[in-house]
């Protein structure tokens, strides 16, 4: 039984399930047909109690005892999350961030794929970066309208991300993953998702011995 | 007052101070020198009794009412996440990411520098990028031994990230940020953190009306 989404599933229970999602392709890869809590749990130091609780929002999809059928999972996981269905994503800022997301193959076969890539800078404006031709800013709105795009990938530098970040909703974008190392201000039915390594690096030094 | 870190603050406390630290150096760079817990939790949506609570962990920092003097809390908190030194960093990996990765300017000014670059694949090897020079994988391990180096970023593809993981915890590493998209498991005492950028935009999919 599939359970429709409600806002009382808490944020954090919907954050795990991109990760449960990961490691059911990678077991499926793997030739495994059928898996257990247990064994996803292991895999992603969370504890079996813990995913069958998050599983339970959402109607279960296992019976106690026989695991969870792989491929079951997987598809009762991309329609919750919505990636059942594949997404058109602009990335702003073609610099050596922005290329390499670009580049990057592992969207694809997870629900993504980059349709455009943006720059303001003249002499980014119309070079060929792989298989994309970079546009100017200045077509942002019309493109992404057109194309009704929702989400976007900003890979510029700080001091510009928030004003790229207005451009992008004031286009009709809902949901911005931000590279940049600066947290942006949006209305509150945009989401905003943030990637700076330096937090997670921070992170982890708490724990080192100094050297 | 400063109170050494205990294994008693829970890790999701620590995982915020290097958000509260880049909001902190953001307004220093505005100009301001004093901060309230509401200024910071604006910027960062968290509130300000949350992040009162966090750095009460630490033994406070501020006058109730009279709010945080910005350079001496980017000090305490530098001080407990030990990034008021810097760490030296091995980046794995020498494709699009790895390239990105080691031209980011953003690292140094947060307490790291990128100290080398290692690929395994003989045309990548020797090649210059940015300041690098790409490093055979076989010295991976004279060179962190010899330098001391503690912290590793990897951007190889997830099918070689288990091995290569293992290659630097073997070689002294005890903090890994994991850009492959798959979970790798490390001995107890080694820090691992992941950034897989599909987990964030499968998260945000959950709260997009379909298309």
């Amino acid at each position: 039984m599939l359970v429709k989404p409600t806002d009382n599933i808490p944020d954090i229970v919907i954050g795990r399930l991109p990760l449960y999602l990961r490691a059911l392709g990678r077991l499926q890869q793997e030739g495994k047909e059928v898996t257990s809590s247990h064994e996803l749990g292991n895999r992603l130091e969370i504890s079996s109690a813990q995913i069958r609780k998050d599983l339970s929002h959402f109607g279960g999809f296992g019976k106690q005892g026989t695991g969870y059928r792989i491929e079951y999972l997987i598809e009762k996981l991309s329609t919750v999350l919505q990636v059942n269905q594949e997404w058109m994503v602009v990335v702003v800022g073609a610099g050596n961030l922005g290329i390499a997301i670009s580049h990057y193959r592992g969207f694809q076969d997870r629900g993504f794929r980059i349709a455009h890539l943006f720059d303001e800078s003249p002499e980014k404006i119309g070079a060929r970066i792989g298989e994309f031709v970079v546009k100017p800013m200045r077509k942002l709105n019309d493109i992404v309208r057109r194309e009704s795009i929702k989400i976007a990938m900003l890979a510029v530098p700080a001091e510009h991300a928030q004003s790229v970040a207005d451009h992008l909703v004031e286009a009709g974008v809902q949901a911005i993953l931000n590279y940049a190392p600066i947290n942006i201000s949006v209305p509150p039915d945009i989401q905003v998702q943030y990637i700076d390594p330096v937090t997670h690096l921070q992170h982890m030094t708490f724990y080192l011995s100094g050297e």
